[in-house]
């Protein structure tokens, strides 16, 4: 291991905690992660928390280059995936997750990414970094392919019940995401329902939908979205509760994960179907790369006074590496500073909400 | 119009009521629907509820053999689409889907189809022909392919918010589904959360997993499952409350149109793939066929004391059709009596659940 010292963020330097306990294939799966990652960005160093032991050896056969940009600190301790949050919270205290996002709070790195237990890394995250300012709760958040584009979900699991002000905190985030990550110029903004009328749906979407449309926050608000708008790409940006949008994006990579099952049985059923899918195989490639999880592996927690990127457990070196590219991507376009400039604007309109309106 | 005698339901004869102004393509694609189950069973008869001078010409048409087994009943009103259900319930009884369900009520027909309004339709059912014994609310409930066979879902939007007690009726309902119409031994249930682990979710799905943990009842429930169990086909029930499960449904249905819409794009990018396709084109009709939304039409309202079908307000004849054979398959079955007989033993178990454990 070099002992760099410890740089932040410049041009020339960034620096990357990493949980490498975490995941299923953890910490192989991690270090190959890092390695790919360090391909495409050679100025990323990366604090890497784990055990020692094991760690070492991996990085010795990733060879010197990624060495270099690696620096190794001991954990004793992992957070199981079965693991309550409150639990790893109380006694996580030594755990590789749990120092990944101290060196966040302490400023030794931008930003952390871990593929370990969701629940534990939020409840741990909101605990040392805090919340941004105006914002209750933290969301999950990724974007993924539609028939028109990309789409910003959120919040995918962080909060099983919401309340109207937390679905609007998420839209503005959601928004400063699909605007500065997707580089959407005007983002539009939906709240998944079940119909699109003004009277349909739970309390909280039917005022979150009359805030949001009283907002003088330059924003597109196009009012209710539908399960089937999620893939239609009909919004840049669903709004939903953690219960419904868990359950919402696992139902899309379950259906997605159906069809090419199907698909695969449908062209292997006669030599002449064989022969045509052989044909046809640079498009099935295609098919299969665009609607690819691991491409759309990093889900951020918004809200958070920091960066923190939840990897897929399951994922893969691919998938972690794109989890890190999603860290590097909303570090170097100081994601966290644009949210809190929206939502000064919109906390000043919801105390005064005439003179805000007015000015 | 033939003026056979009013019959309800024996070996040689059934009569359904027809609603037949709901639906984008009302009234005709509702008379080319009754044409196209006609052929499939003969021995069916039809109350067609609408307007006469545009229904008479329809059943013209579709021949002498469809018009014996027609009756139209003249209707002046017919619900709009965009009709709140309070006001549909209050000024809509004259409309086609009023006496319609009336019809039911009045038993002079089985069950009744309708392709209008799906909140109009359950607030006029359950005012006219009331829940079941034991039953707090209806649900809506279909079934769709999976990996591994057919899987039936409910509550798919009629309640938007659930309780553990309405969970438990749902399950008790979907097995009955899965049993008596899917024909299945012993289905499967699962209650949809946010992870498989008993302490996630909120506290109606944790409660309800209690329940039926707890429960008496012949049925093998399998506790929490999450959203892309759906389309693994994990289990043959899949319950949840209707805000979630009317976004799951759709949000299933906008990734499989997602994935033909790509999968399209893929194959016709070169001449090479466009042959490909060419020589694999029985295979994907098949794939086509196999997730035809037509094919899955007719979504019965169960726990209501009458056979109520909704059929999707935008298909064509076949898929209403298709909402017709389910009718006709309900009540074959007996449907609601089969659910009867699981509730009782199910409410004398929540009564007294020692000795009905004990018995």
């Amino acid at each position: 291991m070099s002992d760099w010292p410890p740089g932040l963020v410049s041009s020339e330097r960034l620096t990357l905690s990493i949980d490498a306990m975490g995941g299923d294939g953890a910490p192989q799966m991690v270090v190959k992660g890092i390695a790919l990652a360090h391909e495409r960005h050679p100025e990323v160093h990366f604090l890497v928390f784990g055990d020692d032991s094991r760690l070492s050896p991996l990085l010795e056969q990733a060879g010197p280059a990624v060495q270099r940009v690696c620096q190794v600190h001991h954990a004793a301790d992992a957070i199981r995936n079965d693991a309550k949050p409150s639990a790893a919270l109380r006694a996580g205290r030594k755990s590789s997750m749990r120092f990944a996002i101290d060196a966040v709070a302490d400023k030794r790195a931008a930003g952390v990414v871990s593929a370990g237990n969701t629940g534990a890394l939020l409840a741990i995250a909101k605990f040392v970094l805090k919340t941004l300012p105006g914002i209750d709760r933290p969301a999950i958040s990724t974007y993924f392919p539609t028939e028109r584009g990309e789409t910003v979900m959120l919040d995918l699991g962080a909060n099983v019940e919401c309340d109207a002000d937390n679905l609007v905190q998420f839209a503005v985030m959601g928004e400063v995401f699909a605007r500065h990550v997707l580089g959407l110029k005007q983002p539009t903004i939906g709240i998944l329902n079940v119909g699109a009328e003004g009277a349909k749906g739970n309390e909280a979407v039917r005022k979150a939908s009359e805030i949001l449309q009283a907002s003088p926050l330059p924003i597109k608000f196009s009012g209710f979205v539908e399960g089937d708008d999620i893939g239609a790409g009909t919004v840049d940006v669903v709004v939903t509760d953690g219960f419904t949008g868990n359950i919402a994006l696992k139902t899309a990579e379950g259906t997605a994960r159906m069809f090419g099952v199907f698909l695969r049985e449908a062209l292997t059923k006669s030599p002449l179907t064989h022969l045509g899918a052989l044909l046809a195989r640079p498009a099935l490639t295609e098919l299969r790369m665009r609607v690819d999880p691991r491409r759309y592996n990093g889900a951020p927690f918004v809200g958070l006074n920091g960066i923190c990127i939840k990897s897929h457990g399951g994922t893969d070196e691919i998938g972690f590496a794109n989890a890190i590219d999603v860290a590097i991507d909303l570090i170097r376009r100081d994601f966290n500073e644009r949210i809190k400039e929206d939502l000064e604007r919109l906390i000043a309109f919801q105390t005064e909400p005439a003179s805000a309106a007015a000015s």
